[in-house]
């Protein structure tokens, strides 16, 4: 959530700076609207919200939702940019860190795995998109740039050695995410993604060396 | 399509058995409902579809549809489990080939996404999998049948040496289910599943010894 609540309250100056509060206002109140569009989304689907689901949710009027978004799509749209902007965020956390890019990758899938599991703009981005055929709207192009992230790091970790030059860094990475995505999806149908942190652990023991 | 057209025709005998031949008729005409509701699912998704859609496509009128099926959901549900009767009778197929039990996981998972390319009664079952929190009745249980058929390839594997002793078969498998399962989406969402025999291969490549 890129620009989530940063808890800013009105300061001893900001009467003199009207226009910045307005805008401030502005953001939050887009911000409520987009959190209570994917809490929508994640429980009930893209078809059966309604955009008075999500005033009454962000406990904002229908007008207040007409004017950040043009409709059900473009809110739909919205809430998968901020789902497809938290995947490349998450990586950021795991390149920080002091290690192996073999160890990196599945560090990278369990941190994403527990966004899955906690983070409802995330849930509400992977509901979309299974969902994305009943979306009439471009929706952004899922998968490329997490399988990037992922390939790269596994290109990293076949030049250090901690994978054999036979294997394919392109390839594994499709199959992992490929594994990733449909083992999220298994564990919400089966369990509510109560199992999914075991599930990832699973696909990286089986999946890397 | 278990009951598909046989291309029985009367025959002079026929016209004794009045009741049968309507059975036949009647047997007939479900299937050209069923096989319409999948074309109509996998094409357009499960919200968008009506009754109507189902009838038009089969050539019949609504009240036929609705003398075979109570309502939209009732079709789903059909449709979904001939879906999931399929797998198991691909499985049947490979079970009968005189190879090993790795070869014949692989071989398992290659004629399942020659299915999940040509057939539309399978491709409206995956598309319904994913949409399954849309439809408003009791689906069937997804993938757990098919993950016990590739798990016991995988014990029969391992107890022929094929795979090392340490390997689990059952998280092998899960994760192989995973992998295809996310596969196949993903290449339906990116490139209409011209590139899933290939995303196929890769899997057996990257997760199978």
């Amino acid at each position: 959530m890129s620009t989530q609540n940063t808890g800013l309250r009105p300061t001893a100056g900001a009467a003199s700076r009207p226009r910045e509060l307005k805008q401030e206002r502005a953001a939050r109140t887009r911000d409520q609207i987009l959190n209570a569009a994917a809490d929508a989304f994640a429980g009930t689907g893209f078809p059966a919200v309604t955009i008075l689901d999500v005033a009454e949710l962000a406990g904002v009027t229908k007008g207040a939702v007409y004017f950040h978004f043009a409709n059900k799509e473009a809110l739909a749209v919205a809430v998968a940019e901020e789902f497809y902007a938290l995947l490349p965020a998450i990586a950021e956390t795991v390149r920080t860190e002091p290690i192996a890019p073999l160890d990196a990758v599945a560090e990278l899938l369990i941190r994403t795995a527990t966004a899955f599991r906690d983070n409802r703009m995330i849930q509400a981005g992977a509901r979309l998109q299974i969902e994305r055929h009943l979306v009439e709207a471009a929706m952004p192009t899922p998968f490329t740039e997490y399988t990037h992230l992922i390939a790269d790091l596994l290109a990293q970790a076949q030049s250090d050695g901690q994978l054999p030059a036979s294997s394919d860094p392109q390839a594994m990475a499709r199959v992992v995410v490929a594994a990733f995505f449909g083992g999220q999806h298994i564990s919400w149908v089966l369990h509510d993604r109560k199992d999914l942190a075991e599930r990832v652990r699973e696909i990286i023991d089986v999946i890397l060396p």
